[in-house]
């Protein structure tokens, strides 16, 4: 927000007259979002399921922005509302995507591994290439903007990152199958981390720099970024366990102290990535969906209700925040025709290329599933119809308009940011609908969410002693797999837990079973 | 901080290799932080009271930038911590300085409210003045560098803003009379809002656009600054208070939206100011103490205890921030022959303007207080000796760097680093020392800390019968001052509470008393 008031746009009035326009513009931004989150509550109080918060801060954005838009006597209104990309990923990214690995029940998250790991990895994978494919052919037969095919690898990189928040708050409020839960929130969550890790790739291809174009070297471009984010990541949270864990600081009167240190670490993951050439973003994920499982844990119990209340407000600010510009975005932008197209075909590609994400990764996992545990049609079309896009898809697109020339990367961003919008407000909106079209809400089901915590324990660990046996090689490869997700939880309880935390494994079963299902987790960001 | 990665002096390398850079700049600053943090603790468990936590802050800073001094091979280390002062008056002063206001224990500042207004009010003009009287003597028989009188007068002003935080860290520690506590703790509150409409109002009269420049003006600018600044503060406080009274968020499921709410008041307040030219600075800091003793009462239990704990970490991590910037900074600072006289000058004057303050303050308030409750030499010896400069100071100081021109600016902003540093270093030291030598620590005393609340009771709203009929004119207009202030207290439990909180007074007294009095104000902001 500072950048308001050293813009060089600012240059026609004096100083002081400068830095009062950008206070009242900041004010205009605080006052929308009281207003944000006062509306959201209002309709979440009178169940009005078509109008989620997110939807709610997105209309007042286009609302003001609309008048905004009317009343052009104002006309450095457009510049106040123009904060640099930079306030946006120090400052308002961090805070969303670390909430969105801290807030991840640890739980329905590990005994649906193998299927989140699934759909996020190679899922997206296929998502994207398939979006990117489907856009550069839509660009060849004209029908929509043309764009080289790195590009639309780029476009269906940046695309393929969904976002929860919308769906899973519905979700929450139906209250609905706590492993179709953990699955749509597993897999937005990590699809980002990916998401990135491809749309860097590509950019790297892209550069006029790059040597060598093969495939070999993508991949292990590829992989640099994903596995090196998510080791910093990951190790930056193994430390925060272990200081946690050694340093004493769980006495009553070290609160502040434990909390400092506590919130200085995500911050700390995500430059250390930066600073290295990495993604901080995918190592802050990592860093949150460790520090929850594991640092957490170690904090006095005052702490940790400070915590993880600190990080869901400034989430919650964060995110309202960046839908309120979206909205006031796409009303102030000029919109030529030939956005319209690409952004009306972007949005059926984009269907396309999530089923094909959907189905065949369901496919893959019910092959290995016991019969028991297979993912029913009815949550693989609602796993479809969640793939709303959201913050990093904008964070993304923002990021393309400096990666590509040529008003390229202003297409993709106009694009994405119209795809957010009208995603959230169209699928948003009916999710209610869909949910109970799709008979997966209420009492009817195996597990509603929030009462089979105590069933779900049944699911951990799963021994398979091959009971539908096939000789199936590929079948096999899968089911190893599926094996080593397995031994992976086996390995937390016995190894990584005790080694992290001062809680036994038990003791951690026990805490966790106790505690209210309601927080946490399963709240998500509402 | 993003600052950093824009600032106009990275045109030399790569974007990539900038962003890097800055990454690798805030990680350091992160670091730093976390360093500070934890030396601050140890040194404080080991009570070892000669290095308090902001002492250990500079220390690190004057560390870190020794060190960056020296190995000059990286010489863009210095851009990388050389934040614009948007970032500082934007990000880190408002939550210092709301945190000051809110950690206001409310009892015993009204209790003492006619001493603490004298002291901050009109002892905080005396001394600007005299110190800016004495700077352009100095000036003019060249014991110092020489500035207009205009100038000495705003460096007057913008020297005479006390900082509380190390001082009080350590009377709490020691635990020492709540009377003195109270003095202390709301003279330097307040005197920031006296010093920047005093700076501001002299900021104006010096431009050249000023039209008239008698005293007449002079007094009306001043009364607009810190009336309109302290009004918008108030007025936004109690709207918040009369917002959590009737919006029925005490629940507990709304602990988030409650929070979210209350977290942006203080903003928004500031930003009201801001919006107006009135002090952003002077007016977050009326809606702290506002908030505080309305709206604070107001919340639910658990937000309660969030909200304390939010803005005393914001304000912690940006507290320490500031020191340790300051140290790096003055590390980094080419030192020439006129900034070590003028600093060495303006610190013995700085000593004997705060001596006319304090002694002549304090005769005042003694000619009107019945003899019981007189203020001790030792405690006004305390008083004096408390005065040391913080993040306020080099606020206005960075301000100045802007409204000055020909290097005088530059000057001040040295001279007041300079004093800041060695003034926390020095009296932050030995504060344990002098408390101990003046006897007003532990046992031996009337009213120790913490354990005198109770007692305190006595002093509210004290009724002067006439015992010490004197018939100076003079000492019956500060009584009837302090009848004013007293009828205050009156007008604020029986009117205000009732109107802006949900308890009555009585309730309201009774969790006062019960609550730990080791929380909230008379914690102060370690």
């Amino acid at each position: 927000m500072e950048e308001l008031q050293i813009s060089p746009a600012h240059a026609l009035g004096s100083p002081a007259k400068e830095q009062r326009a950008a206070g009242v513009g900041i004010l205009l931004q605080i006052m929308m979002l009281v207003l944000s989150f006062v509306l959201g509550h209002v309709l979440r109080r009178h169940r009005f399921y078509y109008l989620p918060e997110a939807s709610a801060s997105l209309l007042i954005g286009l609302i003001v922005g609309g008048l905004a838009n009317i009343s052009n006597t104002e006309t450095s209104i457009r510049d106040w509302f123009n904060f640099h990309e930079e306030f946006f990923f120090l400052f308002l990214l961090p805070p969303i995507i670390f909430q969105s690995g801290f807030s991840m029940q640890p739980k329905p998250f590990f005994s649906n591994f193998g299927a989140i790991v699934t759909f996020a990895i190679f899922g997206t994978f296929i998502a994207s290439v398939v979006t990117g494919i489907l856009v550069y052919l839509g660009g060849l037969t004209y029908l929509m903007y043309k764009l080289p095919f790195v590009e639309c690898l780029m476009f269906g990189a940046l695309i393929s990152a969904t976002d929860p928040v919308t769906v899973l708050s519905i979700f929450q409020e139906l209250g609905t199958d706590v492993n179709l839960y953990a699955l749509v929130f597993g897999e937005s969550v990590l699809n980002d981390a990916m998401a990135i890790s491809l749309y860097r790739t590509m950019s790297l291809v892209r550069s006029p720099t790059s040597t060598g174009q093969n495939f070999f070297i993508i991949v292990v471009r590829f992989l640099e970024t994903f596995v090196g984010s998510m080791s910093a990541g990951v190790g930056v949270g193994f430390t925060s366990a272990l200081l946690f864990k050694y340093a004493g600081l769980d006495i009553d009167n070290l609160q502040n102290l434990e909390c400092c240190l506590f919130v200085l670490f995500p911050y700390f993951s995500y430059m250390l990535a930066e600073g290295f050439g990495l993604s901080g973003i995918v190592s802050i994920l990592f860093t949150g969906i460790v520090m929850k499982h594991y640092t957490f844990s170690n904090l006095s119990d005052s702490s940790q209700k400070f915590a993880s209340a600190f990080f869901h407000l400034i989430s919650s600010l964060a995110e309202t925040f960046v839908f309120i510009y979206m909205g006031f975005d796409i009303a102030m932008e000029k919109h030529s025709g030939s956005h319209m197209g690409f952004i009306f075909f972007s949005i059926l590609l984009i269907g396309i290329a999530r089923a094909a994400n959907v189905f065949s990764c369901s496919y893959l996992v019910n092959l290995v599933r016991p019969s028991h545990r297979k993912i029913p049609m009815k949550h693989q079309k609602a796993l479809w119809y969640s793939g709303l896009r959201g913050a990093m898809a904008f964070a993304l697109a923002l990021q393309s308009v400096h990666d590509l020339p040529e008003g390229h990367g202003q297409t993709i961003f106009t694009a994405t940011t119209a795809i957010v919008v009208l995603t959230v407000l169209l699928i948003g909106g009916s999710t209610g609908t869909m949910l109970e079209a799709l008979q997966v809400v209420g009492d009817g089901h195996d597990h509603p969410l929030g009462e089979s915590l105590e069933a779900n324990r049944g699911y951990r660990a799963p021994t398979y002693d091959g009971e539908s046996s096939s000789g199936n090689g590929f079948k096999m490869k899968l089911k190893e797999f599926h094996k080593s997700t397995t031994s992976f939880t086996a390995m937390d309880r016995n190894y990584l837990t005790p080694f992290f935390t001062t809680q036994s494994s038990d003791e951690d079963e026990h805490d966790e079973l106790l505690g209210d299902p309601r927080r946490g987790g399963f709240r998500g960001r509402e």
